[in-house]
């Protein structure tokens, strides 16, 4: 009986240490320095899904340099809003999903690296997704807001890559 | 002849000032934050030209990442090797030009963005060039050093525009 109740007793006890991790996932996550990074990469994504190439430039600073493919560098935001303007037609969407977020020690300075997918719907209602890897980085402003001042993205690969 | 003397020593304080100037072009340079990085990253590019593959893979953090055109991301410093193999070819030869560099305020985090020049010769003995963006970002390590933890490039634009 004795060692029945004690094997009750590791069951239970594991069992509550199953939950317990269940409920709070690991608190390195909560602690992590980008945390506050992943978060205003996935408020940008929302808001140019939601509102288009102003939604997404309100998240990039003045100064900021956007670096695609077949392209010379475009730099400030006026001007990337320019070449970003595709964003407002409400048939095309663009999401991503980083693989990585590192800040500096002072944060101040941060990236975020990952996979992006654009969809984008023609005239004839057909759909067709790019995809390829981006990245952004991150630069704290005067005023204590986090602004983007550097993208680029490279075309490809497949998703299944 | 006191009006003469007067003009001579403007004259004479002009040209030491301009003569001082180019033996010792603005101090900003030189106070310039972000020269560390681009003396490192200009010392990389001679290492690759110098000795190839593992000459740039020198300057790579372990666990660096390289993002290319229509390529999964390659992480590590063992599989960017593979992929870079191409410089090991002497008659291959990757420069590139920063056309801008920032560092986080505690020194530990950074970045250039700018042109490259990737000349390739063929087993015909024809060279052709292909040109593009790149943005490297680089990291203090523990020991003091700084390596690349992240390098990314687009294809294209042609060096006119």
């Amino acid at each position: 009986m004795k060692s029945f109740l004690l094997t009750a007793a590791i069951v239970i006890v594991i069992g509550l240490i199953v939950v317990a991790n269940i409920h709070h996932p690991s608190p390195v996550l909560a602690n992590d320095k980008t945390e506050p990074i992943r978060q205003i990469e996935a408020a940008m994504m929302q808001a140019g899904i939601d509102h288009g190439t102003q939604g997404l430039m309100s998240y990039y600073a003045d100064n900021a340099v956007e670096l695609s493919d077949n392209s010379p560098a475009v730099v400030g935001k006026a001007n990337i809003a320019k070449q970003m303007s595709f964003l407002d037609d409400k048939q095309n969407r663009l999401t991503w999903t980083p693989a990585f977020a590192d800040i500096s020690d002072s944060g101040d300075l941060a990236y975020t690296y990952g996979k992006y997918e654009f969809r984008v719907t023609g005239k004839d209602g057909k759909s067709s997704t790019a995809y390829g890897n981006y990245t952004t980085i991150w630069k704290r402003q005067a005023d204590g807001q986090w602004k983007v001042v550097l993208d680029t993205a490279n075309s490809g690969p497949l998703p299944a890559s």
